[in-house]
Protein backbone atom coordinates (compact mmCIF):
# COMPACT_ATOMS: atom_id res chain seq x y z
CA UNK A 1 0.00 0.00 0.00
CA UNK A 2 1.81 2.93 -1.01
CA UNK A 3 -0.77 5.30 0.45
CA UNK A 4 1.63 7.99 2.77
CA UNK A 5 1.64 7.59 7.01
CA UNK A 6 0.28 10.55 8.89
CA UNK A 7 2.08 12.09 11.78
CA UNK A 8 0.60 15.04 13.59
CA UNK A 9 2.18 16.64 16.75
CA UNK A 10 2.29 19.94 18.44
CA UNK A 11 5.46 21.41 16.99
CA UNK A 12 8.58 19.37 16.78
CA UNK A 13 8.47 16.76 19.26
CA UNK A 14 7.06 14.45 17.67
CA UNK A 15 9.97 15.01 15.13
CA UNK A 16 11.62 12.28 17.36
CA UNK A 17 8.90 9.62 16.66
CA UNK A 18 8.96 10.30 13.55
CA UNK A 19 12.74 9.75 12.89
CA UNK A 20 12.35 6.41 14.61
CA UNK A 21 9.44 5.30 12.30
CA UNK A 22 11.69 6.17 9.64
CA UNK A 23 14.05 4.05 10.60
CA UNK A 24 12.10 1.36 11.55
CA UNK A 25 9.78 1.51 8.57
CA UNK A 26 11.90 2.03 5.65
CA UNK A 27 9.90 1.51 3.21
CA UNK A 28 6.88 3.74 4.29
CA UNK A 29 6.26 7.73 3.62
CA UNK A 30 5.64 9.87 5.90
CA UNK A 31 3.80 13.42 5.94
CA UNK A 32 4.73 15.03 8.80
CA UNK A 33 2.42 18.13 10.42
CA UNK A 34 3.90 19.94 13.24
CA UNK A 35 1.52 22.82 14.37
CA UNK A 36 4.53 24.86 15.77
CA UNK A 37 2.45 28.23 15.83
CA UNK A 38 0.28 27.07 18.57
CA UNK A 39 2.66 25.07 20.22
CA UNK A 40 2.49 23.80 23.24
CA UNK A 41 -0.66 22.03 23.63
CA UNK A 42 0.96 21.13 27.03
CA UNK A 43 -1.14 24.30 29.12
CA UNK A 44 -3.99 24.16 27.13
CA UNK A 45 -7.71 23.49 27.64
CA UNK A 46 -8.56 20.36 26.35
CA UNK A 47 -11.39 21.97 24.07
CA UNK A 48 -8.87 23.27 22.36
CA UNK A 49 -6.23 20.98 22.18
CA UNK A 50 -9.01 18.55 20.55
CA UNK A 51 -9.78 21.60 18.16
CA UNK A 52 -5.98 21.97 17.05
CA UNK A 53 -5.63 18.30 16.64
CA UNK A 54 -9.17 17.61 14.70
CA UNK A 55 -7.89 20.18 12.38
CA UNK A 56 -4.79 18.62 11.88
CA UNK A 57 -6.12 14.83 11.47
CA UNK A 58 -8.20 16.59 8.97
CA UNK A 59 -5.59 18.45 6.50
CA UNK A 60 -3.71 15.00 6.88
CA UNK A 61 -7.17 13.05 5.28
CA UNK A 62 -7.21 14.62 2.44
CA UNK A 63 -3.75 13.21 1.63
CA UNK A 64 -5.43 10.05 1.66
CA UNK A 65 -3.06 8.97 4.86
CA UNK A 66 -3.08 5.02 5.76
CA UNK A 67 -2.68 5.82 9.21
CA UNK A 68 -2.77 8.10 11.48
CA UNK A 69 0.17 8.24 14.40
CA UNK A 70 -0.72 11.12 17.06
CA UNK A 71 2.95 11.82 17.88
CA UNK A 72 2.08 14.23 21.05
CA UNK A 73 1.28 13.21 24.41
CA UNK A 74 -1.02 15.73 25.20
CA UNK A 75 -3.27 15.31 22.01
CA UNK A 76 -3.37 11.47 22.87
CA UNK A 77 -4.32 12.31 26.14
CA UNK A 78 -7.37 14.33 24.94
CA UNK A 79 -8.10 12.87 21.63
CA UNK A 80 -7.04 9.22 20.89
CA UNK A 81 -10.29 7.74 21.50
CA UNK A 82 -12.61 10.10 19.34
CA UNK A 83 -9.89 9.59 16.59
CA UNK A 84 -10.58 5.80 16.94
CA UNK A 85 -14.23 5.75 16.72
CA UNK A 86 -14.10 8.66 14.19
CA UNK A 87 -11.87 7.04 11.44
CA UNK A 88 -11.42 4.46 9.44
CA UNK A 89 -8.32 4.08 9.62
CA UNK A 90 -5.61 2.97 12.18
CA UNK A 91 -4.66 5.31 14.61
CA UNK A 92 -1.65 5.07 16.82
CA UNK A 93 -1.19 7.28 19.74
CA UNK A 94 2.39 7.57 22.30
CA UNK A 95 0.99 6.69 25.33
CA UNK A 96 -0.55 3.09 25.55
CA UNK A 97 2.38 1.61 23.32
CA UNK A 98 4.94 3.93 26.04
CA UNK A 99 2.68 1.70 28.86
CA UNK A 100 3.00 -1.63 27.51
CA UNK A 101 6.74 -1.01 27.53
CA UNK A 102 6.58 -0.05 30.79
CA UNK A 103 5.02 -3.04 31.95
CA UNK A 104 7.44 -5.13 30.16
CA UNK A 105 10.83 -3.89 31.58
CA UNK A 106 9.32 -3.08 34.97
CA UNK A 107 10.42 -5.63 37.70
CA UNK A 108 8.74 -3.83 40.84
CA UNK A 109 5.76 -2.33 39.17
CA UNK A 110 6.56 0.99 40.49
CA UNK A 111 6.28 3.24 37.56
CA UNK A 112 7.27 6.91 36.83
CA UNK A 113 5.67 9.15 34.52
CA UNK A 114 6.59 12.67 33.51
CA UNK A 115 4.57 15.18 31.13
CA UNK A 116 2.95 18.08 30.53
CA UNK A 117 0.36 19.63 32.96
CA UNK A 118 -2.42 18.49 30.50
CA UNK A 119 -0.92 14.76 30.50
CA UNK A 120 -0.39 14.74 33.29
CA UNK A 121 -3.55 16.13 34.69
CA UNK A 122 -5.83 14.11 32.27
CA UNK A 123 -4.33 10.67 34.04
CA UNK A 124 -4.11 8.98 30.38
CA UNK A 125 -1.06 7.00 31.36
CA UNK A 126 -2.48 5.62 34.90
CA UNK A 127 -5.45 4.63 33.09
CA UNK A 128 -3.89 2.85 30.66
CA UNK A 129 -1.12 1.34 32.58
CA UNK A 130 -4.07 -0.17 35.28
CA UNK A 131 -6.46 -1.40 32.44
CA UNK A 132 -3.67 -4.00 31.73
CA UNK A 133 -2.50 -4.50 35.43
CA UNK A 134 -4.20 -2.87 38.43
CA UNK A 135 -1.16 -3.47 40.61
CA UNK A 136 1.04 -1.22 39.22
CA UNK A 137 2.04 1.75 41.29
CA UNK A 138 2.31 5.04 39.23
CA UNK A 139 4.18 8.40 40.54
CA UNK A 140 3.54 11.20 38.16
CA UNK A 141 4.91 14.64 38.06
CA UNK A 142 4.17 17.28 35.76
CA UNK A 143 6.98 18.89 34.53
CA UNK A 144 6.21 22.61 32.79
CA UNK A 145 10.01 23.81 32.34
CA UNK A 146 11.33 21.03 29.98
CA UNK A 147 9.01 21.93 26.36
CA UNK A 148 10.36 25.26 26.33
CA UNK A 149 13.73 24.47 27.34
CA UNK A 150 14.01 22.06 24.52
CA UNK A 151 12.12 24.13 22.20
CA UNK A 152 15.15 26.64 23.19
CA UNK A 153 17.71 24.27 22.09
CA UNK A 154 19.02 24.02 26.18
CA UNK A 155 19.82 20.49 26.04
CA UNK A 156 23.17 20.30 27.96
CA UNK A 157 24.93 22.35 30.53
CA UNK A 158 25.46 23.48 33.72
CA UNK A 159 21.68 25.35 33.44
CA UNK A 160 19.96 22.39 31.59
CA UNK A 161 21.26 20.41 34.59
CA UNK A 162 19.93 22.40 37.04
CA UNK A 163 16.40 22.58 36.10
CA UNK A 164 16.16 19.29 35.39
CA UNK A 165 17.45 18.27 38.77
CA UNK A 166 15.19 20.47 40.56
CA UNK A 167 12.13 19.58 38.57
CA UNK A 168 12.81 15.47 39.15
CA UNK A 169 13.31 16.18 42.57
CA UNK A 170 9.24 15.58 43.95
CA UNK A 171 9.80 12.05 42.01
CA UNK A 172 13.57 11.41 43.52
CA UNK A 173 11.36 11.71 46.95
CA UNK A 174 8.84 9.01 46.04
CA UNK A 175 8.24 5.21 45.81
CA UNK A 176 11.09 3.67 44.23
CA UNK A 177 9.98 3.31 40.92
CA UNK A 178 12.20 1.15 38.65
CA UNK A 179 11.14 2.42 35.53
CA UNK A 180 10.64 6.22 33.93
CA UNK A 181 7.72 7.04 31.09
CA UNK A 182 9.18 9.74 28.86
CA UNK A 183 5.26 11.32 28.61
CA UNK A 184 6.40 13.81 26.46
CA UNK A 185 7.88 13.54 22.76
CA UNK A 186 10.40 16.67 23.41
CA UNK A 187 11.67 14.64 26.27
CA UNK A 188 14.23 11.76 24.45
CA UNK A 189 16.14 14.94 23.38
CA UNK A 190 16.88 15.64 26.89
CA UNK A 191 16.90 11.78 27.86
CA UNK A 192 20.50 11.72 29.19
CA UNK A 193 20.16 14.44 31.29
CA UNK A 194 16.87 12.90 32.69
CA UNK A 195 18.71 9.63 33.63
CA UNK A 196 21.68 10.99 34.83
CA UNK A 197 19.57 12.59 37.20
CA UNK A 198 17.26 9.29 38.19
CA UNK A 199 20.34 7.61 37.95
CA UNK A 200 21.47 4.52 36.20
CA UNK A 201 19.09 1.60 37.53
CA UNK A 202 16.03 3.53 36.72
CA UNK A 203 14.91 2.37 33.39
CA UNK A 204 13.79 5.43 31.44
CA UNK A 205 11.48 4.79 28.35
CA UNK A 206 10.97 6.58 25.08
CA UNK A 207 7.85 6.40 23.40
CA UNK A 208 9.03 7.06 20.21
CA UNK A 209 11.04 3.78 19.45
CA UNK A 210 7.93 1.82 21.21
CA UNK A 211 5.52 3.58 18.75
CA UNK A 212 6.82 2.83 16.04
CA UNK A 213 7.06 -1.12 16.65
CA UNK A 214 3.48 -0.85 17.64
CA UNK A 215 2.82 1.18 14.08
CA UNK A 216 5.01 -1.41 12.82
CA UNK A 217 3.38 -4.52 13.93
CA UNK A 218 -0.75 -2.78 12.98
CA UNK A 219 0.38 -1.89 9.37
CA UNK A 220 1.95 -5.51 9.19
CA UNK A 221 -1.00 -6.94 11.12
CA UNK A 222 -3.51 -5.45 8.68
CA UNK A 223 -1.49 -5.81 5.42
CA UNK A 224 -0.73 -2.27 4.96
CA UNK A 225 2.74 -2.01 4.43
CA UNK A 226 4.27 -0.70 1.40
CA UNK A 227 5.30 -3.36 -1.20
CA UNK A 228 6.75 -1.21 -3.73
CA UNK A 229 10.44 -1.02 -4.29
CA UNK A 230 10.73 2.67 -4.79
CA UNK A 231 12.03 4.73 -2.66
CA UNK A 232 9.76 6.62 -0.01
CA UNK A 233 9.25 10.63 -0.25
CA UNK A 234 8.62 12.28 3.14
CA UNK A 235 6.68 15.63 3.33
CA UNK A 236 6.74 18.09 6.66
CA UNK A 237 4.28 20.78 6.89
CA UNK A 238 4.81 23.43 9.90
CA UNK A 239 1.89 26.27 10.95
CA UNK A 240 5.27 28.53 12.12
CA UNK A 241 8.80 29.56 11.01
CA UNK A 242 9.75 27.26 8.11
CA UNK A 243 13.34 28.22 8.77
CA UNK A 244 13.44 27.06 12.09
CA UNK A 245 11.75 24.24 11.84
CA UNK A 246 13.77 23.03 8.80
CA UNK A 247 17.09 23.33 10.77
CA UNK A 248 15.60 21.49 13.59
CA UNK A 249 14.40 18.61 11.16
CA UNK A 250 18.06 18.56 9.46
CA UNK A 251 19.85 18.18 12.73
CA UNK A 252 17.82 15.20 13.41
CA UNK A 253 17.45 13.20 10.37
CA UNK A 254 20.03 11.29 8.67
CA UNK A 255 19.06 13.37 5.44
CA UNK A 256 17.81 16.60 4.82
CA UNK A 257 14.34 17.59 4.63
CA UNK A 258 13.45 17.59 0.99
CA UNK A 259 9.83 18.78 1.18
CA UNK A 260 8.94 21.59 3.69
CA UNK A 261 5.69 23.53 3.34
CA UNK A 262 4.42 26.11 5.83
CA UNK A 263 0.77 25.49 5.68
CA UNK A 264 -2.51 27.46 7.54
CA UNK A 265 -5.19 25.33 9.62
CA UNK A 266 -7.57 28.37 11.01
CA UNK A 267 -9.53 27.70 7.94
CA UNK A 268 -9.88 23.47 8.33
CA UNK A 269 -12.72 22.31 10.50
CA UNK A 270 -11.97 21.56 14.11
CA UNK A 271 -14.02 18.61 14.56
CA UNK A 272 -14.93 15.23 12.95
CA UNK A 273 -16.36 15.75 9.36
CA UNK B 1 -13.99 -10.30 27.56
CA UNK B 2 -13.30 -13.38 29.93
CA UNK B 3 -13.07 -15.83 27.53
CA UNK B 4 -9.07 -17.32 28.09
CA UNK B 5 -6.16 -16.91 25.49
CA UNK B 6 -4.67 -19.87 23.89
CA UNK B 7 -0.77 -20.71 24.04
CA UNK B 8 0.42 -23.98 21.62
CA UNK B 9 3.62 -25.40 21.61
CA UNK B 10 5.76 -28.19 20.69
CA UNK B 11 6.61 -28.76 24.71
CA UNK B 12 7.39 -27.08 27.49
CA UNK B 13 9.69 -24.29 25.25
CA UNK B 14 6.88 -22.07 24.91
CA UNK B 15 6.63 -21.77 28.64
CA UNK B 16 9.20 -19.01 28.37
CA UNK B 17 6.58 -17.59 26.21
CA UNK B 18 3.24 -17.98 28.59
CA UNK B 19 5.77 -16.39 31.80
CA UNK B 20 5.99 -13.63 29.71
CA UNK B 21 2.30 -13.73 28.71
CA UNK B 22 0.95 -13.71 32.35
CA UNK B 23 3.19 -11.53 33.74
CA UNK B 24 2.66 -8.64 31.23
CA UNK B 25 -1.16 -9.33 30.84
CA UNK B 26 -1.83 -10.57 34.73
CA UNK B 27 -5.70 -9.94 33.98
CA UNK B 28 -5.99 -12.72 31.05
CA UNK B 29 -6.65 -16.12 31.98
CA UNK B 30 -4.34 -18.77 29.27
CA UNK B 31 -5.09 -22.57 28.47
CA UNK B 32 -1.24 -23.37 27.40
CA UNK B 33 -1.01 -26.79 25.27
CA UNK B 34 2.32 -28.41 24.95
CA UNK B 35 2.80 -31.37 22.74
CA UNK B 36 5.63 -32.95 24.44
CA UNK B 37 5.03 -36.52 23.32
CA UNK B 38 5.78 -35.07 19.86
CA UNK B 39 8.64 -32.38 20.64
CA UNK B 40 10.80 -31.48 18.91
CA UNK B 41 9.28 -30.17 16.24
CA UNK B 42 12.39 -28.75 14.55
CA UNK B 43 13.72 -32.03 12.71
CA UNK B 44 9.96 -32.97 11.29
CA UNK B 45 8.67 -32.54 7.99
CA UNK B 46 6.59 -29.36 7.13
CA UNK B 47 3.34 -31.52 6.45
CA UNK B 48 3.45 -33.38 9.98
CA UNK B 49 4.29 -30.23 11.76
CA UNK B 50 1.20 -28.76 10.31
CA UNK B 51 -0.92 -31.39 10.87
CA UNK B 52 0.28 -31.33 14.66
CA UNK B 53 -0.16 -27.47 14.73
CA UNK B 54 -3.98 -27.86 13.48
CA UNK B 55 -4.82 -30.91 16.11
CA UNK B 56 -3.34 -28.50 18.80
CA UNK B 57 -5.73 -25.58 17.61
CA UNK B 58 -8.75 -27.72 17.11
CA UNK B 59 -8.46 -28.76 20.39
CA UNK B 60 -8.36 -25.53 22.34
CA UNK B 61 -10.83 -23.56 19.59
CA UNK B 62 -13.70 -25.61 21.55
CA UNK B 63 -12.70 -23.99 24.51
CA UNK B 64 -13.84 -21.16 23.18
CA UNK B 65 -10.04 -18.76 23.10
CA UNK B 66 -10.38 -15.56 21.99
CA UNK B 67 -6.86 -15.07 20.73
CA UNK B 68 -4.13 -17.71 19.84
CA UNK B 69 -0.45 -17.61 20.79
CA UNK B 70 1.71 -20.18 18.56
CA UNK B 71 4.57 -20.18 21.21
CA UNK B 72 6.90 -22.27 19.20
CA UNK B 73 9.32 -20.83 16.36
CA UNK B 74 8.85 -23.74 13.89
CA UNK B 75 5.13 -24.28 14.10
CA UNK B 76 4.71 -20.64 13.31
CA UNK B 77 7.27 -20.61 10.57
CA UNK B 78 4.86 -23.39 9.29
CA UNK B 79 1.42 -22.43 9.85
CA UNK B 80 0.91 -19.16 10.80
CA UNK B 81 -0.72 -17.48 7.69
CA UNK B 82 -2.84 -20.39 7.17
CA UNK B 83 -4.16 -20.14 10.57
CA UNK B 84 -4.68 -16.44 10.08
CA UNK B 85 -6.21 -16.91 7.45
CA UNK B 86 -8.76 -19.88 8.90
CA UNK B 87 -9.45 -18.47 12.24
CA UNK B 88 -11.53 -15.71 13.13
CA UNK B 89 -9.37 -14.94 16.62
CA UNK B 90 -6.81 -12.92 16.31
CA UNK B 91 -3.57 -15.20 15.97
CA UNK B 92 0.04 -14.31 16.85
CA UNK B 93 3.49 -15.81 16.27
CA UNK B 94 6.79 -15.75 17.46
CA UNK B 95 8.61 -14.48 14.42
CA UNK B 96 7.56 -11.10 13.81
CA UNK B 97 7.54 -10.10 17.35
CA UNK B 98 10.87 -11.19 17.54
CA UNK B 99 11.89 -9.37 13.32
CA UNK B 100 10.15 -5.99 15.18
CA UNK B 101 12.63 -5.95 18.66
CA UNK B 102 15.63 -6.83 16.98
CA UNK B 103 14.96 -3.97 13.97
CA UNK B 104 14.04 -1.38 16.75
CA UNK B 105 17.55 -2.06 18.48
CA UNK B 106 20.02 -3.02 15.39
CA UNK B 107 22.13 0.04 14.53
CA UNK B 108 23.99 -1.92 12.00
CA UNK B 109 21.11 -3.50 10.68
CA UNK B 110 23.32 -6.88 10.78
CA UNK B 111 21.09 -9.11 12.30
CA UNK B 112 21.52 -13.19 13.19
CA UNK B 113 19.18 -15.50 13.73
CA UNK B 114 19.39 -19.00 15.83
CA UNK B 115 16.55 -21.60 15.75
CA UNK B 116 15.66 -25.11 14.88
CA UNK B 117 17.05 -26.90 11.19
CA UNK B 118 12.68 -26.21 10.55
CA UNK B 119 12.71 -22.58 11.42
CA UNK B 120 15.79 -21.61 9.87
CA UNK B 121 15.24 -23.76 6.41
CA UNK B 122 11.71 -21.85 6.24
CA UNK B 123 13.88 -18.39 5.84
CA UNK B 124 10.56 -17.58 7.77
CA UNK B 125 13.01 -14.78 9.66
CA UNK B 126 14.70 -13.03 6.65
CA UNK B 127 11.24 -12.70 5.13
CA UNK B 128 9.87 -10.73 8.10
CA UNK B 129 12.89 -8.67 8.15
CA UNK B 130 13.22 -7.99 4.86
CA UNK B 131 9.53 -7.37 4.28
CA UNK B 132 10.46 -4.13 6.67
CA UNK B 133 13.69 -3.37 5.57
CA UNK B 134 15.51 -4.74 2.26
CA UNK B 135 18.58 -2.99 3.50
CA UNK B 136 18.76 -5.42 6.56
CA UNK B 137 21.55 -8.31 5.79
CA UNK B 138 20.83 -11.49 7.87
CA UNK B 139 23.25 -14.18 9.30
CA UNK B 140 21.13 -17.05 10.21
CA UNK B 141 22.38 -20.70 12.11
CA UNK B 142 20.24 -23.79 12.79
CA UNK B 143 21.44 -24.70 16.51
CA UNK B 144 20.13 -28.82 16.55
CA UNK B 145 22.27 -29.44 19.80
CA UNK B 146 20.44 -26.71 21.85
CA UNK B 147 16.51 -28.35 22.16
CA UNK B 148 17.83 -31.55 23.62
CA UNK B 149 19.63 -29.80 25.64
CA UNK B 150 17.21 -27.63 27.57
CA UNK B 151 14.45 -30.47 27.65
CA UNK B 152 17.44 -32.26 29.29
CA UNK B 153 17.77 -29.90 31.71
CA UNK B 154 21.53 -29.02 30.75
CA UNK B 155 21.34 -25.26 31.48
CA UNK B 156 24.63 -24.44 32.71
CA UNK B 157 28.12 -25.70 33.41
CA UNK B 158 31.38 -26.97 31.21
CA UNK B 159 29.41 -29.18 28.90
CA UNK B 160 26.76 -26.90 27.98
CA UNK B 161 29.38 -24.27 27.66
CA UNK B 162 30.96 -26.35 25.47
CA UNK B 163 27.96 -27.22 23.30
CA UNK B 164 27.41 -23.86 22.81
CA UNK B 165 30.95 -22.60 22.03
CA UNK B 166 30.80 -25.06 19.15
CA UNK B 167 27.57 -24.64 17.81
CA UNK B 168 27.48 -20.66 17.39
CA UNK B 169 31.39 -20.77 16.11
CA UNK B 170 29.98 -20.65 12.35
CA UNK B 171 28.24 -17.27 13.61
CA UNK B 172 31.04 -15.34 15.13
CA UNK B 173 33.03 -16.66 12.26
CA UNK B 174 30.86 -14.14 9.87
CA UNK B 175 29.39 -10.76 9.67
CA UNK B 176 29.12 -8.21 12.45
CA UNK B 177 25.98 -8.99 13.25
CA UNK B 178 24.94 -6.12 16.23
CA UNK B 179 21.75 -8.18 17.24
CA UNK B 180 20.87 -12.04 17.77
CA UNK B 181 17.50 -13.31 17.50
CA UNK B 182 16.60 -16.27 20.18
CA UNK B 183 14.40 -17.92 16.91
CA UNK B 184 13.60 -20.71 19.24
CA UNK B 185 11.58 -20.89 22.44
CA UNK B 186 13.71 -23.35 24.44
CA UNK B 187 16.39 -20.58 23.77
CA UNK B 188 16.01 -18.00 26.63
CA UNK B 189 16.97 -20.87 28.98
CA UNK B 190 20.19 -20.67 27.87
CA UNK B 191 20.18 -17.29 27.02
CA UNK B 192 23.23 -16.04 29.62
CA UNK B 193 25.31 -19.46 28.05
CA UNK B 194 24.48 -17.60 23.92
CA UNK B 195 25.53 -13.58 25.65
CA UNK B 196 28.55 -15.22 27.12
CA UNK B 197 29.65 -16.75 23.94
CA UNK B 198 28.67 -13.72 21.40
CA UNK B 199 29.81 -11.20 23.33
CA UNK B 200 28.18 -8.23 25.59
CA UNK B 201 28.00 -6.37 22.69
CA UNK B 202 25.16 -8.34 21.02
CA UNK B 203 21.67 -7.56 22.00
CA UNK B 204 20.05 -10.31 22.58
CA UNK B 205 16.53 -10.74 21.28
CA UNK B 206 14.03 -13.62 23.38
CA UNK B 207 10.80 -13.12 21.31
CA UNK B 208 8.82 -14.02 24.68
CA UNK B 209 8.64 -10.58 25.84
CA UNK B 210 8.35 -9.44 22.70
CA UNK B 211 5.00 -11.54 21.67
CA UNK B 212 3.52 -10.72 24.74
CA UNK B 213 3.57 -7.06 23.89
CA UNK B 214 2.31 -7.43 20.90
CA UNK B 215 -0.40 -9.88 22.51
CA UNK B 216 -1.53 -7.18 24.96
CA UNK B 217 -1.41 -4.48 21.74
CA UNK B 218 -3.34 -6.53 20.12
CA UNK B 219 -5.93 -7.36 22.65
CA UNK B 220 -5.91 -3.54 23.67
CA UNK B 221 -6.67 -2.24 19.98
CA UNK B 222 -9.40 -5.28 19.29
CA UNK B 223 -11.13 -4.07 22.70
CA UNK B 224 -10.23 -7.93 23.93
CA UNK B 225 -8.59 -7.29 27.32
CA UNK B 226 -10.33 -9.18 30.11
CA UNK B 227 -12.59 -6.50 32.25
CA UNK B 228 -13.18 -8.93 35.00
CA UNK B 229 -11.90 -8.37 38.57
CA UNK B 230 -11.60 -11.67 39.72
CA UNK B 231 -8.20 -13.57 39.53
CA UNK B 232 -7.77 -15.18 36.14
CA UNK B 233 -7.30 -19.34 36.54
CA UNK B 234 -4.85 -20.55 33.84
CA UNK B 235 -4.72 -24.44 32.71
CA UNK B 236 -2.08 -26.67 31.18
CA UNK B 237 -2.24 -29.62 29.05
CA UNK B 238 0.57 -31.93 27.93
CA UNK B 239 0.67 -34.66 25.85
CA UNK B 240 3.33 -36.37 27.38
CA UNK B 241 4.37 -37.15 30.78
CA UNK B 242 2.78 -35.16 33.75
CA UNK B 243 5.06 -34.91 36.16
CA UNK B 244 7.78 -33.94 34.21
CA UNK B 245 5.51 -31.08 32.83
CA UNK B 246 4.52 -30.43 36.41
CA UNK B 247 7.76 -30.17 37.79
CA UNK B 248 9.70 -28.06 34.94
CA UNK B 249 6.53 -25.45 34.89
CA UNK B 250 6.19 -25.50 38.41
CA UNK B 251 10.06 -24.28 38.14
CA UNK B 252 9.00 -21.46 35.74
CA UNK B 253 6.19 -20.09 37.60
CA UNK B 254 5.71 -18.17 40.33
CA UNK B 255 3.21 -19.97 41.75
CA UNK B 256 2.29 -24.12 41.10
CA UNK B 257 0.28 -25.39 38.54
CA UNK B 258 -3.19 -25.56 39.52
CA UNK B 259 -4.47 -27.40 36.62
CA UNK B 260 -3.11 -29.62 34.17
CA UNK B 261 -4.07 -32.29 32.61
CA UNK B 262 -3.09 -34.74 30.14
CA UNK B 263 -4.63 -35.05 27.10
CA UNK B 264 -4.92 -36.99 23.65
CA UNK B 265 -4.46 -35.29 19.84
CA UNK B 266 -4.58 -38.01 17.64
CA UNK B 267 -8.35 -38.22 16.98
CA UNK B 268 -8.06 -34.56 16.93
CA UNK B 269 -9.11 -33.25 13.47
CA UNK B 270 -5.34 -32.46 11.29
CA UNK B 271 -6.73 -29.77 9.60
CA UNK B 272 -8.94 -26.33 9.34
CA UNK B 273 -12.27 -27.49 10.02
Amino acid sequence: MKRPIGVIDSGVGGLTVARELMRQLPKEAFLYLGDTQRCPYGPRSEQEVRAFTWQMVNYLLRKNIKMLIVACNTATAYTLQELQENLDIPVIGVIEPGARAAIKVSQNKRIGVIGTEGTIQSKAYPRALQSIDENIRINDLACPPFVPMVEDGMLSGPEAEGIVARTLQPLKNMNHIDTLILGCTHYPLIKGLVQNEMGNHIQVISSGEETAREASLILSYQGLLNQSEEDPVHEFYTTGNMEKFRSVANSWFDQPVQVLKRIRLDHVQSSAI
